[in-house]
């Protein structure tokens, strides 16, 4: 069976540990490519176009827009971010599983356009773990965090429509059932359509004579 | 989390090895049942009611698919055959996952009444080869394995509704994908709508400050 890459949408709160968890598949594992956005938000020290994001004008990406070569944008602060289609499908057709790193409102415009994604949400074990995790940090003052935590309950609207949840406990596990998780998408029956069919047209045809004479 | 067990249907091609992968799973894992079938015919020499089948009545079978207590039946040379709701559902509830093996058109009947069953489709890796096996059993007659293979192409209508597709090349490989493929069920977000509400309602109303004051 030829293999072409599964498109898996990761979303989760933040604070769930998504960003350990991301760097640890792709440490682990080379089948993975992360889905790289376009923004118009300018690139800052360090980063390269085409590795942290593509950094366009508003003109290009407004133009994507009408295109409809972007999967999902969204606009935060003044800045667009979205997901460019090429990029994504190219990935796939060289047989990597693309991976999303998404808000569930992103998540839920790729499942329309890509009905076989496989949407996984990440989620610490409850929320006063969350709450202590962001706590931990330290970066941020106990208003700000309480803020993070009310909006976390509001985003998680239209979580139910994610095909897994996946509680991230302890960190190995946790990438571990990811990957079985993703690899497995591969064996859906959707993903093999032609090897039935052509099974069905051998079956129709197929004389065990010549299988004895064969043998 | 509290663990109910999940419903797997496996169907597959007579010759697909089905009989042993289930063999092998059930000896592997202890989280397994399988499910007993009703049936109307008599029990054979060595076989006990309610491990191979409850042996039943025709009037008793008669009154079970009125009662609406079989998930799904079918008739075979003059004799009934069915799946007792019952049964399937005190296992889920003590946590076991169910095995249900029958045919295509039973397994979507099942799907209709139970929407959360995972079907498994087991396939040898060529027609061919499922041809090669049923030669090789040395129990049946050109004639009737060349009627076996024709009438699976057509049974294999049907097969598209299937989860997954599972390629029983190496038995151990197979049962291995076939046990993580039933357990990764488990983080199926609709099975964690509880957990789900829970975790939104704590996050509307926690304070980070008391967070800090525990620790």
């Amino acid at each position: 069976m030829e293999r072409q890459g599964i498109l898996a949408v990761v979303s989760g709160f933040s604070g769930a540990g998504k960003g350990t968890l991301m760097k640890e598949l792709l440490a682990r594992y080379d089948n993975y490519a992360l889905s790289v956005s376009a923004t118009t938000r300018k690139p800052r020290e360090g980063e390269v176009d085409g590795r942290e994001y593509f950094f366009v004008s508003k003109e290009r990406f407004q133009q994507m827009i009408e295109e409809g070569s972007l999967v999902e944008y969204a606009q935060y602060v003044n800045h667009y971010y979205g997901t460019p289609r090429d990029y994504v499908m190219q990935k796939m057709a060289q047989g990597k599983d693309v991976i999303l790193e998404i808000e569930i409102q992103g998540a839920l415009k790729v499942k329309k356009r890509f009905p076989d994604a496989l949407l996984l949400f990440i989620t610490p074990p409850s929320a006063k773990e969350l709450c202590r995790r962001l706590v931990g940090r330290g970066t941020e003052t106990i208003e700000v965090i309480n803020a993070r935590l009310h909006r976390a309950a509001e985003e998680a609207a239209g979580m139910e429509a994610y095909d897994y949840l996946l509680i991230n406990d302890e960190i190995d596990r946790c990438v571990e059932e990811m990957h079985r998780l993703i690899q497995l998408q591969h064996r859906r029956t959707v993903f093999h359509l032609d090897f039935l069919n052509q099974m069905r047209e051998e079956l129709k045809t197929l004389d065990a004579r010549s299988a004895i004479e064969e043998a």
